[in-house]
């Protein structure tokens, strides 16, 4: 899960749930087996990983696991220390890294090292969240769309929604309140967390040491990465005290310990019913697989122009390629017989088991049918609301956030609070590569074209008389969008002033109606019956199979158990643990197998024993990198980074045998932190002597 | 089906053959309906189509259409003067217009319109070829192989069609001797071609005039195009005679009026099983439209950086954009559960009928489950033979010709005649692109490594310590095979010499052991086992069916039938004609919509009722571009260069309500070379008054 790198981690995020089409979550599955399950802290197994493990995990355990573990941008991560020293992934801060960076100064390649902490600087947008608060509002949030379809129910549940949150975060900034639906719909929790918006990046180490191996090692195992990172959390001008930090282990475990992966898992599809998987194989799926490739493909060429195109396109490439090695992996375990056989099998099962239950019956009716009525709306929608409203803008940064004042100008229950944080926001300056921008945007033109073809409509109104490639240089080279203090200034506009201001502004507004349109079908005609459908299930899974149960990933805070372990396909038996050592005689001198700089100039120093990275049976997904790895005693032993390949299947399923974990050990970071990049500051923080 | 450009064309029909994995051809429908069918010049349903539609349809009509219809490189045409004038479609012809074409000499945009016949320019490596004889060696080829299997069956085919194709031609140069394996090895016949291989380039027009609409337009209708060109046949220095050409008819069908198409269709799988469409739909058709499309991105990139570049890349983005969307297309068919489940309704009629019949049993098995079994060997071999062998290289031309060299070099069997050839055919002048080069060797190297890993020992081998961008550069920039007369030398070197004379070759050499190694395990656990199942389902197929059947497309001379017809599609009715006045009503300015130079200059002049394009029910596909539209008179009154949408499915199965088939009509034609592109030479040659 090298899945999310800062910032194209938000819109990651974003699109995957705009792909998924899922309002709520899913339904747990069918039986907890194996190290499987990505738990709520208030339904974690407790009795069941002490017996397997004999560990003794209780609630004052978790909750101080909870406290420590921290939400942000796209990842996960923990304090470190009782000043608001923050661990997560390299590649969860390196979009602040090159946000950071200028041509003349390349933190990404060269690392982010002060040797002061009045050094540490701001990480544009960045937050951080803790969960302090789980309030559960099931009933609330039914009873508001009880009998309502469609828009009316959306509706219905979206203000009740916004009552919640409201009335739990009183307008308090420091806090941030949100109503998530969990079991796909089966329970509604109003989850608090403390949030904090000033966090600034402490430490990250050159990318060849972080993301070696690069693409082709992404998702494999054995890996030899640092990928680790270190953030602050400020208030006031002050580091926050962390006080509740999770104590820093400098030795790596053994083959069979115990671990504990906290982290924000952000979507797993395991209970999607058959009908909604094979839209997913058969037409969401390979659409998204075949435009990411050509994007990548422009990317890729794009990036060979030069050094500075290099430089600008590391990120997004390194975002884009990720998505995609993650999606190729779905995709290739719902194309294997074995795997959606028994998923079919389940839900067999399942539907048997509630169709021999008159009263079940009576209650719940046939979601499983509703929901394969549903699949032929998504499949005729699909096309057009992918092109011209989900994946609007290819990516263009300038695009998304024109799209937003538009829709804010038009917004009419937007208060003056809200307009004034978003003119904030859209005022960070945040440097915008020209060409990259132009490269998403007629991509995204091309295809919309390609796709819903010539002579639709909204392609026709789009275009006009202009090509994708003549409409994308126009709109970006002509917007001011690009300039942060225009960006503030537009938010207090009116639609008309807006369309006066800017020609981006001017496109998006004239083709607005018609993304908005087809945004609403969509959320009425897919959405909202998805949502009452897999509620049912929902109720289903309960009634059949009890409460210990597991939701699907919502991108929120939960917990996973396993313990260190290698594993065995096709007769090749992979090892738990990769050595220090060991990078070297990987390296090959060429990209990206090239060892980085600090780690060829300080071979001699570096303890070439020191566990590099490892592997775990932790059931873990997208959103969980920066995850802290913690042992029974509570303390951080590592940070989750990766999956191996076989992960990738975990979207839909988890198997025992061969789905892990891969984490960098902080037995690895502290060597880094003595001996490749020495910084006594950090480890003295640490507590390492 | 602007399938196939000349040069890509090659390369295309090659792959799609490699991809298919197919030895032999299909075996017949259960009946054909509609105007379906591709049928052999020896087994035409006379009858049916005379009765259908009141021609006068005889074998002497027939022959004479034979005669008069030719196969080029991955194309069709015909003769239309008794001087060896041939038509066919701009796009079999732009090819060698790009390769006549320098930096500062743009045919492909500014149209080759030579003034007079002695400066018709040779097009390289372009040859003309007319079917002369059909024998039936059906005995001859299925004794060759009885009781034999796996590489030992595929030499034992071998060696008997090398045999029979030696004997027919006799050494004669004049004549190319196929053996063709048809209805998937249900028959196997002998072909023999009059060839000739002086063939001049005489007339294209303007690039916008032929692909108006460029990706966009294509596989779509109505369409504006005038995708037509003109080559010419020489013969020691003269125009061929060619007495039974078809007569120039310059007026335009009707509604409704019987069309005919004669030309080589390249390939269909019209009868593959259950267990091989399963593969190709969940293996082989999105793996490629991923690697196609990252590729698409790429070039698209690239040609977007220059004046140079634009031109150099137009020929190869035009054939992977038509080869893209005809396998998107296939794709869509094969996952449109209505399409699959006829097909799979038809084989459980047929393996009902053969199970009810005890002698069917004893004599062919169960040929269905001996393929599904193959497909599994498949699935396991596809990622190497594809990455290593059949798309090796990523179409780079240089990697192409050199591995030409390497085999030959190794090859104790070839004559000193097939070598002397081979060294003419490669010292041949032919423009290379380094850039292109570079980048499609790359693109290869890169996804090689991603899809077999990087710790794959073939992957190993290939990069050693070099990373695919690094490699490729080297390779490309160091090889003098970009040179011809280096080229023509290198046809009499060793193994040893070609190593020692070149990076590129050297570099083939060391890896030629492992893909030839793949490339043997696929013929003889994949073809092999293929070839003879499917012989026995054609069996099958004939034994309940009876021979009223036409065969899969095997690139061989067939001829369809149909009428001019437009089609409705979700209540929108698309007519059978458009006019070129439509042409200056859909332009809007702007590529690929700009109209082209001549057709602005001269708008005055053209009669804008002239019917453009046309379509008709006629079953073709990819291959059959340039092919000759007849009438019931034998007149030709257009070339076909396309298909619709619809048409895409056509690889697995025609739907009369939907498939078409796009010419443009010799009206047109006729209108251009009046009073667009004024030419009374050829008008003359016409017969035009």
């Amino acid at each position: 899960m090298t899945l999310l790198s800062l910032r194209s981690a938000v819109s990651a995020t974003a699109s995957i749930a705009a792909i998924m089409g899922v309002m709520a979550v899913t339904a747990a599955p069918t039986s907890a087996r194996a190290d499987e399950g990505m738990w709520t802290f208030d339904n974690f197994p407790i009795q069941t990983v002490n017996d397997k493990y004999g560990t003794r995990i209780d609630q004052a355990w978790l909750d101080r696991v909870r406290n420590a573990s921290v939400r942000i941008q796209g990842c996960s991560a923990s304090f470190v220390s009782e000043e608001g020293l923050i661990l997560t992934n390299w590649h969860c801060v390196v979009g602040c890294v090159q946000e950071l960076s200028s041509p003349g100064n390349d933190y990404v390649k060269n690392g982010w090292m002060p040797a002061s902490r009045e050094e540490e600087k701001r990480c544009p947008g960045q937050t951080a969240e803790v969960l302090v608060d789980i309030v559960d509002v099931t009933d609330r949030v039914l009873a508001a769309g009880a009998g309502l379809e469609g828009a009316a129910f959306n509706a219905a549940r979206t203000a009740e929604t916004n009552t919640v949150q409201t009335e739990a975060c009183a307008g308090d900034g420091k806090f941030n309140c949100q109503v998530i639906s969990f079991y796909r719909g089966g329970r509604f929790a109003l989850y608090k967390f403390r949030r904090y918006d000033d966090v600034r990046l402490v430490f990250a180490p050159e990318n060849q040491a972080a993301f070696f191996g690069g693409d082709p090692d992404n998702f494999n195992f054995p890996r030899y990465a640092l990928d680790a990172g270190f953030l602050r959390a400020y208030e006031d001008g002050e580091p926050v005290e962390s006080p509740g930090f999770l104590r820093w282990n400098p030795n790596a475990p053994a083959e069979g310990d115990p671990v504990f992966v906290a982290g924000n898992p952000g979507s797993t599809s395991r209970l999607l019913t058959m009908s909604q998987l094979e839209r997913l194989r058969d037409q969401q799926l390979p659409l998204t697989l075949i435009q990411n490739s050509e994007l990548r493909g422009r990317l890729l060429e794009y990036s060979l122009t030069g050094d500075e195109a290099k430089r600008i396109s590391f990120d997004p490439i390194f975002g884009l390629e990720n998505t995609f090695k993650a999606q190729y992996g779905q995709h290739q375990s719902l194309l294997d017989p074995a795997f959606l056989g028994a998923r079919r099998d389940a839900e067999t099962e399942l539907r048997g088991r509630v169709a021999a239950d008159p009263t079940l019956v009576q209650r719940i009716g046939d979601p499983w049918a509703e929901l394969e009525g549903v699949q032929a709306t998504a499949r005729e929608l699909f096309l057009s609301v992918r092109q011209l409203e989900q994946a609007a803008g290819g990516g263009s940064t300038l695009y998304q956030m024109a799209r937003t004042l538009v829709r804010a100008s038009k917004n009419t229950s937007m208060t003056e609070a809200q307009r004034a944080r978003m003119a904030t926001a859209l005022g960070a300056e945040t440097p915008i590569s020209t060409d990259m921008e132009e490269i998403r945007l007629r991509y995204w033109l091309s295809k919309t074209r390609e796709y819903l073809t010539v002579d639709n409509a909204e392609v026709k109104a789009m275009l006009g008389r202009e090509s994708p490639e003549a409409l994308a240089e126009r709109l970006i080279s002509g917007t001011r969008m690009a300039d942060a203090a225009f960006r503030a200034q537009a938010a207090a506009m009116t639609t008309a002033q807006l369309a006066e201001a800017d020609p981006l502004l001017a496109f998006i507004i004239a083709n607005d109606a018609a993304a908005t349109a087809i945004g609403a079908r969509w959320a009425a005609e897919v959405n909202a019956p998805t949502a009452r459908a897999a509620e049912k299930v929902a109720q289903a899974r309960f009634a059949v199979y009890g409460t210990n149960q597991y939701p699907d990933a919502t991108f929120s805070p939960r917990l996973s158990y396993g313990r260190v372990e290698g594993w065995s396909y096709r007769g090749v038996t992979v090892p738990a643990f990769t050595r220090m050592g060991g990078l070297y005689e990987r390296a090959t001198g060429a990209e990206p197998f090239n060892a980085a700089q600090a780690f060829l100039d300080n071979e001699s120093r570096v303890n070439k024993e020191t566990v590099y990275n490892f592997s775990s049976t932790n059931d873990i997904i997208g959103g969980n990198s920066g995850s802290p790895v913690i042992n029974a005693a509570g303390e951080v032993i590592g940070t989750a980074f990766d999956g191996n390949i076989h992960s990738l299947g975990g979207a839909y399923g988890y198997d025992g045998a061969l789905n892990r974990t891969v984490s960098v050990s902080t037995a690895a970071v502290t060597e880094a932190l003595r001996n490749i990049y020495p910084n006594p500051r950090l480890l003295e923080e640490l507590g390492v002597r």
